[in-house]
């Protein structure tokens, strides 16, 4: 896009535990110009910061956008975040950084004021503002990754809840007494529908000797298996794996009914890898949701894919610092 | 109380299946006069809307307060509402009341304007404005009954979803695949913790043939046990009733650390039948919600009784009514 200059521009970053995206954006989330480094993730704050400030810093020189123009930056941390005070209060994947001033130093290496928040939280409001939640009043968005992220956005703007660790929607106990999760209890979400349990999901089945592509694509080492290998093959056609997208659906299902139930929203958003299977999860989470909401919940409700892919993270920082710095909702 | 002519009054109204109470109520929750009337909940929408005029012209004549001085009323329906709209949704404890006017035919009968809500979101208003929910931001109030109602206020406001439904937190799946509940679905928190699985949970224990309270409580008939009786003989420490409780507020405390890792509220407030047991059943729930809700949730959040008792109806409805019609919060 060519840069107006009668209207104000944010930054939008991406911090992830490997590296760091910035791009300048405008309010209708345009992208202008890109700065990407390395996060260096274990080498402490001082270098983290310093290599974020290299990305916004190349961003802003190849957007074309006027650096007066600028109202600030919006950066998404996987973590917890407490936005007001610039501390990230835990952040498993950066060495140093639990309990620590990020905001400041980021502020002081790039000049521009800093917001912060959860990448989770932030994608929501990405998605909210820019994406599959435009014109809806509440949205929640699950991130099907490794774990599974959450976000709400209420009239407008995020809850974080009064300690900034809202809506760990990923940590709800959907089986009591049910399998571990990585969090140390049992029956969580996570547990039953984040990256490991799918894939075990799948191998548990092949290993009881029914023919799958999965055994070929996993080099004949079950181990091996990822979310996307389940999706490519369940989209041509796979048993094993469409079973597996099925069973997933179900697990996911009952979390997504579970928040519409306790929240009665009007836009549901299904985002991370392996909601790239498209309908062939959606169609088992909708179906489960149908038969385990209320009723006025379902019909008030749409379920739908997040819509900004690997921008997510850029747009949702952007919307993040334009609702901060620039006035917007 | 003496009513005092410089501050504004509301009609707080508490509408059950069998009575309706009405009470007229200042800014600080102080209560002046009494109506009561049978709710005549089998009889439509008219007999019952005169019954409510009564209740409310009673509480005002023997209230000593100036007509003049009343802003409106605020009710509580056992249902689902819409506020805006006058309209009452569903409310399976009255004949004919589905998706039906009361909120214009009793502003016409009582000469006030009227606002409504369910029972158990202004119960939660109620709580929050006058009762254990003081001081705090975000606040989620169980009410443990027959079924399990649940009222969540963010930044003052009552948050009841974008058609009136949330948060039905007593059917959130607590465990997939499990019992039968109310609402034909399976594995709800209230099929867990309801009334009915309560009474159930205690009379299987008796049937093993253990000593108990509850065998001569329930005049040898294990059919007639009611979480009253549990309470009391837990009190007196009946060991089968005090199990009972602790299995119960295992399940509600899952419920409980459900909803504090999705909303991570400051406080938590638990009221209903039940609850009267206070510590014998609060403590299993502080127990389960430690170790079952995100460390920094568990921190921020305090798990409180109710406080108001038999008035949470009137004093919810009231402050209901001064949000609408005082400019209170």
């Amino acid at each position: 896009m060519q840069a107006n200059e009668s209207i104000p521009y944010v930054v939008g970053v991406d911090l992830g535990g490997t590296n760091v995206r910035a791009s300048v954006t405008d309010i209708s989330g345009n992208l202008y110009g890109e700065g990407r480094t390395d996060s260096r993730a274990m080498d402490g704050v001082d270098a983290t910061v310093a290599q974020i400030a290299t990305a916004v810093a190349d961003a802003v020189s190849t957007s074309g956008v006027d650096r007066s123009r600028i109202l600030g930056i919006g950066m998404g941390v996987p973590g917890t975040v407490l936005p007001d005070e610039g501390i990230v209060a835990w952040a498993p994947n950066f060495r140093g950084w639990d309990g620590v001033q990020v905001g400041e130093p980021l502020r002081v290496a790039t000049g521009l004021p800093v917001i912060m928040g959860n990448d989770a939280n932030v994608a929501a409001l990405g998605e909210y503002t820019f994406g599959a939640g435009v014109g809806s009043r509440c949205m929640v968005m699950f991130t099907l990754g490794t774990g599974i992220g959450s976000g709400l956005v209420i009239d407008g703007k995020s809850w974080i809840g009064v300690s900034g660790c809202a809506p760990e929607m990923g940590h709800q106990i959907i089986l009591a007494d049910g399998p571990r999760c990585g969090c140390g209890r049992s029956g969580c979400l996570e547990a039953l529908a984040g990256r490991d349990p799918i894939c075990f999901r799948a191998a548990r089945k092949a290993h009881l000797g029914r023919s799958t592509l999965l055994l070929e694509r996993s080099g004949h080492d079950l181990r091996y298996i990822t979310p996307a290998m389940i999706s490519e093959a369940a989209a041509e056609g796979d048993e094993i794996a469409v079973e597996t997208l099925n069973e997933t659906g179900y697990y996911i299902g009952l979390g997504v009914a579970n928040a519409m139930n306790i929240l009665n929203p009007d836009c549901f958003v299904i985002g991370g890898g392996i909601a790239g299977a498209g309908d062939l999860l959606l169609e088992p989470i909708r179906r489960t949701v149908e038969v385990n909401a209320l009723y006025s919940a379902v019909k008030a409700c749409r379920i739908v894919r997040a819509q900004l892919g690997d921008d997510a993270g850029i747009l949702g920082g952007a919307a993040t610092a334009l609702q901060r710095f620039g006035g917007q909702g």
